[in-house]
């Protein structure tokens, strides 16, 4: 069933003892929208527990306050997950189990029982945050920097096309009720080590132009993350470098991720839909940022994609 | 006078053939602000014209619809500037005949004769933004966009401390004006040239540390310029780049200017007034963004900065 708000509120008030799922390789927004809900549920009375991947080392403040209890799981929450493919590590027992999905991916496959989709919010931090107040819960200064982190690390720090009116009225309501927005902006947006800044020089160095100057491309190797000292994760905000160049339509990035295996990343300004062109590749997202992974050699790798974006590109003049 | 947004309002509705002033070394705050108060005077009847420097090409949009009619001008406006000095180039005709100054800087002379001073907005475009408002003047798509670019520039995209609540709902005001923020913040923040690309790579070569860690230094000199085809103005967005090193307290950006000239830039995290270190060499600017410009040998503006920069860090442990 697909589910507004007044459901799922009532879905969640109803239930108890919640698992709350986020998506692999998490991120700001299933992090934040895991870990508010976590507040909300918890401010309610109810046991709930995030299952997520490891928080990387930047987003680890939004496991402030979090105080997970000791239960066994009775209803199985996902949030900002498409797929379930895209369910992290250790998760995998709740495969099929997903009682409630909250998400805004266009590319959502439905998985679950019950889904809260909202393909054009800017962030399923948004959704959470509405469905809190739907709940009437107010939001901790903890839980509004939870959704605040969402929304801000999924438009990009409200730069992108996702951004709506309503994502700056929820922001201004979330820095209302505490969330310090410039310490989060300064963690998550403004701050690199000095590896992150040996990265984005080699990044910049590996820059390839192809198209007339409509598509950049840098490659980001296991080589490269060894001899600056960064982990992937932390390589990850360089996907938006190459579509900065000016006159560039699609931003590639080529991240190695083991022998023969490459995660492709795609970002586009406004003309290629890339979530279509990375699910040609088993892949999926938004229409200007997609991602698939693919095998074959570095060059391989290299010849598939670019012949793919260019004949987008031809078929979108 | 200093005067609030009823008195500000009166008097342009009193006066007309109006002269907008804007700083030097123009930005999206002051260049917002003028041709945005161009639009609102022109939506009410009155004749105006801006007065500025070159604009920059990244914010060349902001010159859309300006249509400016020849007249005599009565009545002379300053937005955005904190002090005479910072008077653009073709407007010394104009010191000490600003009748209304519009601005936000904490560190504002009262030059005019009459001031609309709020050291607490983040841009001199909200102040702007509420006044039109204040005169009842419905935003257009154009000026709504003038107002945004400016709230979206002096926070670099809401991620700095001086952002607000009121400023995203703001944002969100202009947006449901008919702004495309998007295609704003692709234009200002993610667009870069070549050239811009290879300075940035240059000046992270540059890049110095000092003081274990708190204090990071970036030189970017007239070859660099040439070498990589920028202009200044392009480069000045790398100001913000040495901040952003992991432990830094302050970030500075030594700009030469001409023979044995330097414009210097400072940007703090929390602890270090760059304003109050800055004014002690003829400078200003904000607490946490702030410049001055010194003459010596590299070496000595350096060794200069250094030693300020250093005692107030003790200072301020």
């Amino acid at each position: 069933m697909e589910w507004n708000y007044a459901q799922a509120a009532q879905f969640l008030r109803e239930r108890d003892r919640f698992i709350i799922l986020c998506h692999r390789n998490p991120d700001g927004d299933t992090l934040g929208s895991a870990f508010g809900l976590w507040h909300t549920l918890t401010a309610m009375g109810k046991q709930a527990r995030v299952c997520c991947e490891p928080v990387p080392h930047k987003l680890s403040f939004l496991e402030e306050g979090y105080a997970p209890s000791d239960f066994a799981p009775q209803t199985v929450v996902s949030v900002d997950i498409a797929d379930e493919q895209l369910f992290g590590e250790g998760a995998s027992e709740w495969l099929g189990r997903v009682e409630l999905a909250i998400d805004h991916h266009a590319s959502h496959t439905f998985f679950a029982e019950n889904t809260l989709l909202e393909a054009d919010s800017a962030a399923s931090c948004e959704i959470v945050c509405l469905l809190s107040e739907e709940l009437g819960v107010p939001f901790s200064p903890l839980a509004a920097r939870c959704f605040f982190t969402g929304m801000a690390t999924d438009t990009g720090s409200f730069k992108f096309a996702n951004t709506t009116p309503r994502t700056h009225i929820l922001a201004a309501r979330m820095m209302e009720a505490g969330c310090d927005a410039a310490e989060v902006c300064k963690r998550v947006f403004d701050t690199k080590s000095a590896g992150e800044f040996a990265i984005e020089r080699e990044a910049l160095n590996s820059m390839e132009v192809h198209f007339d100057g409509q598509a950049a491309l840098i490659v980001l190797s296991l080589e490269m993350y060894a001899r600056c000292g960064v982990t992937e994760a932390e390589a990850d905000g360089l996907a938006g470098l190459p579509r900065k160049l000016e006159g560039v339509e699609v931003g590639i990035t080529i991240k190695e991720r083991g022998p023969n295996e490459y995660k492709v990343s795609m970002r586009s300004v406004d003309r290629l839909n890339v979530s279509e062109l990375c699910s040609a590749f088993g892949g999926g997202g938004h229409a200007r940022a997609a991602g698939c992974t693919l095998s074959g050699s570095l060059d391989e790798v290299k010849t598939l994609i670019l012949g793919a974006v260019g004949r987008a590109l031809e078929e979108n003049p």
